[in-house]
């Protein structure tokens, strides 16, 4: 069911930018008038807050119970938030959604992908952005970021799952026309500008909405 | 895939005798030298716990996060004691398992059936009880089992609800041969006795493990 909102995910590893980049779209889209929202999975709700506190404690769970929560989480904050923003004609950018999952859970945990598939149509209810922007970073890099001494803290098992979760990034950005890859290997600035070129042309003022990024040359 | 242990499971509408009687189960496999161990649901694992707590004290959420809850809650469960203890030869006791997920969410709620197979399948990864002990009472009297005025206190949808509920037990219980209808309706101690004679020739002992409700005569 087609909505009169935008919606915009950033999906990307760790230390890639996306919740600087996402903060960022916000403030030039509400600068600029538009009824720009921002969420981020997992929380934006109390259901998701209260999960993501669980979650990033790192205590016990198995990897089946850990995607369940993600997806609960993404559940109820698309009924909750998501889906009543776009029917109000905002533009919803997300700090991660399904591709993460797909990507984590799937590429880098090696789940079924088919059941993250279905679980993420089920969650989702079959809403998904209408562009996703994929932050893209070599891992080395993007952890770098986070922990000045990222190459020396990683184990080599660490390193190879973050390249695995990069695979999984690509490969939905192949598979997907409404995947933008946009480096992020570059200054905040910079990377912001190229956010903003991809964004820009579907923004409801100027009548193409949902243009495809494939279609976007 | 079998296990060596035994599986048992309580399931019912409220007030229908549940906890009481896996208690009273497991102390009667207990005195008589069985490794028994009973959990419940949602619960029996730190995230089982932590989930529940979300979900008793009836802050937001909508049924599909609920839904997915109850099935991660039931993934930690089956991964993390009830394969491990069958495993080990144990007879485990579950207070609710997958079938009042069935019963509440799908015949309560009136949320697609298969949907809720498709995740109760993938939480328990294909494990469900050897024996399923459905205790039936009608829900006004299980109600009231719980407060005096039980009759006058709750309104005619929620009446309905525990009736569809109880419906979906019987439903369960009429298809599977593994479910045995044993009425609520009478003393504990009359309860517990049915529940034996249900339970005991299934007993590693006698040599009969995993025979169906059904061939019981």
């Amino acid at each position: 069911m087609s909505t009169p909102g935008l919606f915009i995910a950033f999906e990307g590893g760790e230390g890639a930018g996306k919740s600087t980049q996402a903060a960022a779209l916000e403030s030039a889209l509400l600068a600029d008038g538009y009824h720009a929202a921002l969420v981020r999975e997992p929380g934006s709700t109390k259901l998701g807050d209260y999960l993501r506190s669980y979650l990033v404690a790192k205590k016990p769970i198995v990897p089946l119970a850990e995607l369940l929560l993600f997806e609960a989480s993404r559940a109820q904050l698309v009924t909750e938030r998501i889906r009543p923003l776009l029917d109000d004609g905002a533009i919803v950018i997300a700090d991660r959604f399904a591709g993460s999952t797909v990507a984590y859970q799937g590429h880098g945990r090696g789940m079924d992908l088919e059941q993250i598939r279905w679980l993420n149509d089920a969650a989702t209810g079959g809403l998904y952005p209408d562009m996703t922007i994929l932050l893209d970073i070599d891992p080395l890099v993007g952890l770098g970021r986070l922990m000045a001494d990222a190459a020396d803290r990683f184990e080599d098992e660490e390193i190879a799952f973050h390249k695995a979760v990069r695979q999984g990034f690509h490969e939905q950005e192949d598979k997907s026309g409404t995947w933008c890859l946009v480096e992020g290997n570059h200054s905040i600035d910079d990377v912001a500008a190229a956010v903003w070129a991809r964004v820009n042309p579907l923004l409801p003022e100027q009548n193409v909405v949902k243009l495809a990024c494939a279609e976007m040359g």
